[in-house]
């Protein structure tokens, strides 16, 4: 997938990434605290920590450009805080619900603009975002969840179908405004399908309409 | 040092060396969370992923015997949560100079209690727990808060000693109740004076009076 004009500068493309696994792991750090049971505790761990090793390896490949992340993470903070607790989910599961979904979605747009970067530091990012999330005993959780009481399974279909929108919101914000005549949305318009089909199945691994 | 007949079972002791270090990581996590600015929140991000990789490379060792973590842990689980729960202080400062206090005190305690396990094991949990906290970000912060305001230095200085005997309790409650004639208290003397030996200088670096 080509960006082309759409592609952001390369240090606040990694300003942002960072800062949204920074989030995505508080996300996670919450669900490890107020997890139900030292297993689920105990699996949600391995994810949180994924996560924030991902920031720390984004921060690191800032700092070897010469740059000070908290500088060029804060005009990001904002926006992503709001988003952070606009998905926080009314319970334990929703809030499971909302690190899967959106780990997902956002790990994939990333990587896919990672693409359109300069290929001295693009690749690598992709391969820092790409690293496998270690989601295993997330989806694990939310079977078992859903499994045990099925009134769950149309609750968190519905708080899914919630999250896409928002998560989509953040994507488009990692892109530039287009001076070209072909609005940006028409030019997005194909890699936010791509994600939505990711997340069809992400939900239907979970036995959850999209 | 040698704990003699007061050395726990191997995997008790990894268990609950391996909650505390979950604990110790909640803590930190929440004081990433709720740090006041980007660069405190990174820095303080450092120490929770070692922490959690303390957690996860214990919980290793534990499924490496055979063990399920989570039933290991569980019985030190209250404990360990209720002194969670009183060390939380009263705001961001106190949570940090917690977390610095009793992970200094904790992983000293038990790298100390992992000499008197059997060498097949206590050797590479002493390796384990005493991998370098990470604490470097966490003492710049609390050292500049201190010189910002130091009405906190007081305040601080009466938290710090607060929470060297909640710590040397869970440390105590590691050890073996001892059928010989000598009382535990007099056997763990020693090791308690070096524990609040070495808690004095992690003090004194930070400006504080222990």
């Amino acid at each position: 997938m080509e960006f082309g004009e759409l592609t952001p500068e390369t240090v606040p493309f990694i300003g942002q990434a960072a800062y949204i696994q920074l989030e995505l792991f508080e996300n996670l750090a919450r669900a490890v605290t107020t997890a139900p049971n030292l297993a689920d505790k105990e699996g949600v761990s391995v994810m949180a920590r994924v996560t924030l090793k991902k920031h720390h390896r984004l921060i690191a490949e800032l700092r070897s450009l010469d740059q000070e992340p908290a500088s060029v993470m804060a005009p990001f903070a904002p926006a992503i805080d709001a988003f952070r607790i606009a998905t926080q989910g009314s319970d334990w599961y929703e809030l499971l619900l909302t690190s899967h979904i959106t780990a997902g979605i956002l790990d994939e747009f990333f990587i896919s603009v990672s693409g359109s970067l300069p290929v001295n530091v693009g690749p690598r990012l992709a391969a820092i975002i790409g690293k496998n999330a270690g989601a295993d005993a997330v989806v694990d959780a939310l079977r078992t969840a859903i499994a045990e009481d099925p009134t769950r399974a149309s609750r968190l279909a519905m708080w899914g179908r919630r999250l896409v929108g928002d998560t989509l919101l953040v994507a488009r914000s990692a892109l530039r405004e287009s001076n070209a005549h072909a609005p940006v949305e028409e030019r997005i318009e194909p890699v936010f399908t791509e994600l939505i089909a990711a997340h069809t199945r992400r939900m239907d691994q979970l036995g959850l309409t999209a």
